[in-house]
């Protein structure tokens, strides 16, 4: 099914357990902090509500029944180059942002979907067929999904099972009945999970054989007994000022702290327990999936700031100085590199055709997400240095909207003929919100920090062909070169003197 | 005299007009959002109030009467190495910045005295009486002093006489008398200038003849008739809140915006009155002395950085990682460097014998302030990568206070056995406030864009050194090398082959 | 028709003048320092000899008469994407250097195909059958082709007809009769122009009117009367000895400083005569197939870096140093970030339909140049890093091979047991000569500077998209924004609190 | 004694046995490849000899004998200071390079003169008066002096005594008499040893216990039997072309391998054997004293390279462009950073009075080490990015000075007005010796790599003071603060809302 907006919202109402600044939350559809998250989820419904974009957001099953397409399974390039779609469309809507509705949970269904069946390929273990019913279920109520991967940790130099002040910094069952599971601990960093109808649980980490228990994957309801949603620090003093926090008050998308106080899941929905050899690989499966989504809307964040950087140039009246042209060329390279790579691993994607799945290339969506993030900073600090110091001191909406000293305010503000000061005030005020603390952690970390992209691009680039480059240059004979590198010509007509060892 | 915090603060009630928000401050001793700034130029008197800090910072004049150092004229190189004490020992008080009641003030203060001497020598002016005066009712009241330098500008292409929308975007004379003048204009980001006692104006750039109007400076009192300070946009939502908060909390600076409306300003304040051909050098001396204070307060504000770094990779257990290490090597690397090259302009000043003043070099303090800036994104980058994501994640400290969900909380943001969860939830709330957006903006813009620092070194270096190295190096003669490469000896026993033109 | 080696070598025996090291070379076939160019020339013939290659390199006219892929005019994505597998296939084959036979000159011929072309259209001129019979005599010779772009251009701040101190700083007209035109000027960086069939010659840049003589383009032979290539200096001191200088030895190309004196061009082969309008788009164009040339042939230098640096730590017992992995992960993504974006700016080329013709995507071509370009030297850093000193202090394969010394440097050169020292020794002179001013200058200037690259990107992004972006994340209304930001729905259920000038 | 440059030269024919290029070196007074090395020994003794550097050079000692100031022992600042500006006036002297007699030598002296005191007082040994003997000769005989650290290492990841291949990658003690010992083993890198008159030779790294025997220090004559000096490859081909080599004619330092094929120490110049928990020290102290020297020659070298980028701006008639002089102010920026910090490292020396030494401030001389070396790529990037691809394809000077073509390369090389070609000629060749690749090498690996100087930083800095800094910032109380971060004073006047745990 497809549903509406009010059916989304309605279903929201379920007693589920959020708290935010130490106040417990009544209603997550009226409380003033979540109402940008509610319209982010929201966004979702009302976009496969209006004609113009049902050809690209819904599908058909074999009955005729129309659901939503990232719920469809990742089988083909095209699969992936419509959810890139998808996604970048969102979130152009969104401001930067993909609509919450079904953006990081979905990585995790394909994940749990291509682990599971792998699992049971060698193991015969029946976890995928119990992965289809949930998918079924997801699309018969055209379900709002998070996923929740990241534990607490505790000591970062200690695996699960090790660490000390006590064991739950990572996620693990505390009993099994016949029925199901029970699970402690915490994760954190969860987008969106007091706004959606199902929370996918994966593993963030590879195991080893004692940390078994905290192999552990599952689907939990928002209003399961014992979990505890506790939000972020809420970033905007008043939600409702989009003048001063233009992007702010746009873009909240509800992060959490997922408590687990001793939840249970019952077997149905249990995708793994205890297999520890597979963990680290729902979280790899995860990363493939989810650094390509957050290339997808990152290109999008980049459109925002490369058109900030550009118009606050154009009113500062600077637009023709050569260092600012600089600046901006190298702006736009930023965002359609960003773009072209991660691109590249929708297109280039990598198939498995034993588990029916095609996933992104990881050494481009590894490469995409660790451009942007590497390049983050210089991106903002250019950003800055166009916009003026004026962003930090500029003054409140309010003392521009004052009857008794805007128009001082609106006077001074002013910049190039032409532009209204409204635009440049609103625009200084979008610059500092994309300069936050809040965008820097988010793109640095989220979808796995740098370290984790070098490692992913280290383990998946092709090593031997470069090996066969180097040594078939240095004239280091290679019994068996890359297969790039084989069969060769040498050049025509000449006999190198070395004699030994060359090609 | 040396005053008391008291008269300090009793001074600050006299009505001068002060807008925050929209809302017209009533008094700037009791508003909170102005506390922090009220308290940072109180430090500055309890300093002196100390006795262990008297002997650096109290000295007397030739009757005996004490003074504040700051208040002196910069003479010898040891009163520079003395103010940059003074400006690093109220910086570690005040949390990375200099206590307010005298930093920027002084800076100004130090450049009209040079440049109104230069004057009088040159054309016969008589701008340094009053300047001198000006000091000595300092000294007497022991005045907190703000500076105004930058004008707001407009459209950044077009100098001050030429601007479009209107003529006022440079601060400039509207109307003289036999008794003073009238200006009339707005100057952007002036710190502290709602808790000074005197604030001094100059201007921000060179100026052409047709601009020799806004050719002006001055000083004014913080409450003197259309003179109105509009602060900029609060960034704590509640100022109590050090807990969320930390550092934002003790250091706001309370820049504004502040508009004349047609300020008369008394003839004995006014230090140049349209000699255009000097309105640049107000700015240049100011930079040179004002950009060797941030040389000095920045690198405390580094030790901030660099230790909440190191913190949070031990709370992290992460500080044996190798990639942290690194990261934290360049962090140190960072500090010590600003540090060490901030103290190099203070130890190699430069000297002008008939101003009889002493001036920070300007190759070295713009190469510190250029140093700090062009890297400080790069040292925020590296404090969240090794922070973690959790920096735009973290709770409410309402949440870990909860009687109710606190617990949970304490638990899972727990990591490193025997550090204190609280410990940990500070420090990750201390990277927050330093990679704000506010610091971005200061770092880069305050004391000049890092353009103005290219510039400053691009037009201060020894070129002429540089081209005789190189002219040397390549065998080119030179009939009059510069002084470091004259008289240099040639290889003792080689006749090089290239007969002609070789040195 | 497809030529064979010896006919390609035959017919560069026809008294072409060519000078090297100020001798004048005999036979260019013979002399030492050009068979490395002889030879990269031979391969493009060698290849298609083979009939491993026939199917990529050879295609048929409509008359069934084969004839080389590259000399077809580019229509077609696929065509694009042809060319640049043969790129790369050759640059593999040459050690990271395409094949010199038909490289930047193919690139000079889709220019003058597609401005041609145009001017035809726009200005009635026949330009465009000179160049189709041109390129038929190709196909029927299976030319070996050059291109020259780059004037010597004097003191760069000067258009081509206000130079100073001669007139000939930019090639152009001297002479016109009804048989042709003489011209006069000098093309720097030719390369292969001494072991070509014919070189195109083109603009280097946009001219105004009083530069009309210098708007010329036409085709030459290498023997004309007149035409001097004077080579630059050759990098290696004994061509044979590719232990010592193992990329040196086999990718010199031959640059050359091609001089005019006088030389005659028979009309049929002038593309280009005083239309000064046109001038900038002959070199325009050459730069977008160009760049992209370039993006695929440095993709594959790239794996010659990349696996260099990882053999060398291999070798040096350094793989498992986490910064040794962090640098090695960054050169694959080096590595791979220029393929992919070189890629896809061929997979997305741009068309022109009106002229018939495709070229690569200019924003993405210039991307992978700049983003090659602009890392480079980061590049080298890392390799020399991971490689060590012994770089600069290695002995000469003759020491290594000496019977008297050559057991103590293989003893000492040792280092990982398994690895042949001769394996380590060959290997740090291959990072020697990949580090070397030759490539430094080739890599950032080759097909334009850094500069030309962001002066591409910044005229030929989509600023109005970025515009919309930013505008619409600021809340300011546009009448007709950008398409991609067109009709985008508004948050579903929230009115925000700012009436006027929000979407 | 000073020592004439004849009798300097006398002295080197002794028979050492010195390899070059498969070549055994019959005399090196004469060979041509090591002319340039010895003229750069001697240039240390024309200096002396010439009355306007002897204030500067030469000292006395109690009985009024006259020796070279750098045989001094380091007790003071001004002793550092001093040795600096000599270091900096034969660099300027010798092109970049310091002169070779007395430059790398005397850092090893100065190590093993504070060690060997440590190790007597410490353990009671008597190494320390043989210091002193060997002190006194050197002064007595004016002698040149090289030392020997960087043993080659074989496989890195294992310790001299784990290595596999065989035991003598670390140079090692294989017999001890009550005479002396034997040793045997290679040092890598070692400038100057073939010209020279004295060889200090000490531990590269720290050691374990099983590594005793590789604990070894020592001083060893040039011409000792079983010492063979195997030099590295010869960077110019033609050593006499000053014109197309003008660095690399100039400043070639005979870096060598130096073998020890069992090679005897009389026990008077034996200042290690076998205590190996000093081993770390000697190179420790020398890297002290070593980096500081490479500060001081740096910074000289940083001027030819900045004068260098000037002079092509200039001479290619882009000194105006806006971009270039970003590049140029960021050169200087470069060039004099590293003269400040340098300087710094001697000027707050660190001292230890036990031992009656002073030694550079290790944080800032290995800062400046840092900062020199991490930016090197991005200084050699702007002068090619300046100088333009002519770097890469000059012809050599012959064909500047052919009778034949001459003129045409020196029309149409010119560039601005009323420069001579043959200056920007010149001036290009230089830039292409500045790119090479040995200087790269050198630059990075020369006194330690830049993950040693991060090591360095990171265990010499001040991290106690960074903790306090932070804690206090965030509000966590501590004990004892560090002494920077004592008795700090609290703002006079508001009580926080934090009750717990502030300060």
């Amino acid at each position: 099914m497809i549903k509406t907006v009010e059916q989304y919202i309605a279903h929201l109402k379920d007693g589920r357990e959020v708290w935010i600044e130490g106040e417990k939350v009544e209603d997550v559809t009226t409380h003033p902090h979540l109402r940008t998250a509610v319209e982010i989820g929201a966004m979702d419904y009302a976009i496969t509500a209006d004609p113009r974009f049902q050809d690209l957001m819904i599908v058909k099953d074999e009955k005729g029944e129309p659901y939503h397409f990232c719920l469809k399974s990742m089988e083909t390039r095209d699969d992936l180059m419509r959810k890139r779609k998808i996604v970048q469309t969102t979130a152009r809507t969104c401001f930067g942002l993909p609509a919450g509705a079904k953006f990081t949970g979905i990585d995790g269904l394909n994940s749990i979907t291509a682990v599971t069946r792998r699992m049971d390929k060698n193991l015969g273990t029946s976890y995928s067929p119990y992965v289809e019913d949930y998918r079924k279920e997801m699309m018969a109520n055209d379900a709002a999904v998070a996923v929740a991967v990241t534990d607490v940790k505790g000591d970062r130099s200690l695996r699960p099972s090790k660490q000390k002040q006590h064991k739950d910094f990572y996620l693990h069952i505390v009993e099994e009945t016949k029925d199901g599971i029970v699970v402690r601990g915490a994760k954190s960093h969860i987008s969106a999970s007091p706004t959606v109808d199902d929370i996918i649980v994966i593993p963030t980490r590879a195991m080893k054989e004692d940390d078994a228990p905290y192999a552990v994957a599952f689907a939990v309801k928002p209003n399961a007994k014992g979990l505890i949603h506790i939000m972020a620090e809420h970033e905007v003093a008043d939600d409702a000022n989009d003048l001063d926090s233009p992007l702010a008050a746009h873009i909240y998308t509800s992060e959490s702290l997922l408590v687990f106080d001793d939840v249970f899941i019952p077997k149905e929905r249990v995708f793994l327990k205890g297999e520890w050899k597979y963990a680290g690989q729902f979280a790899y499966m995860f990363a493939n999936y989810h650094r390509a989504s957050a290339d997808a809307y990152k290109s999008i964040e980049n459109e925002i700031l490369v058109g900030a950087a550009a118009l606050m140039a154009e009113y500062n009246g600077v637009a023709d100085a050569p260092h600012i042209q600089d600046k901006l060329a190298w702006l736009a390279w930023y965002a359609e590199t960003t773009d072209a790579l991660g691109r590249a691993s929708c297109f280039d994607c990598a198939e498995d055709k034993d588990l029916n799945v095609v996933f992104p290339d990881p050494v481009y969506s590894n490469a995409a997400k660790f451009f942007f993030a590497e390049h983050y900073h210089q991106a903002i600090k250019h950003l800055i240095d166009i916009t003026g110091g004026i962003v930090s001191t500029i003054p409140s909406s309010k003392d521009h909207l004052s009857p008794k000293i805007g128009h001082y305010v609106d006077k001074y503000l002013a910049a190039k003929e032409g532009i209204p000061t409204e635009h440049r005030f609103r625009m200084i005020k979008l610059v500092k919100d994309i300069c936050s603390y809040f965008l820097q952690g988010v793109t640095l970390h989220g979808e796995g920090s740098l370290a984790a992209q070098r490692m992913s691009i280290r383990v998946t680039s092709d090593w031997a062909k470069y090996a066969s480059a180097a040594k078939r240059a240095a004239g280091i004979r290679e019994q068996s070169p890359h297969p790039a590198y084989s069969g060769l010509l040498n050049y025509p007509t000449w006999t190198w003197r070395t004699k030994s060892n060359i090609i």
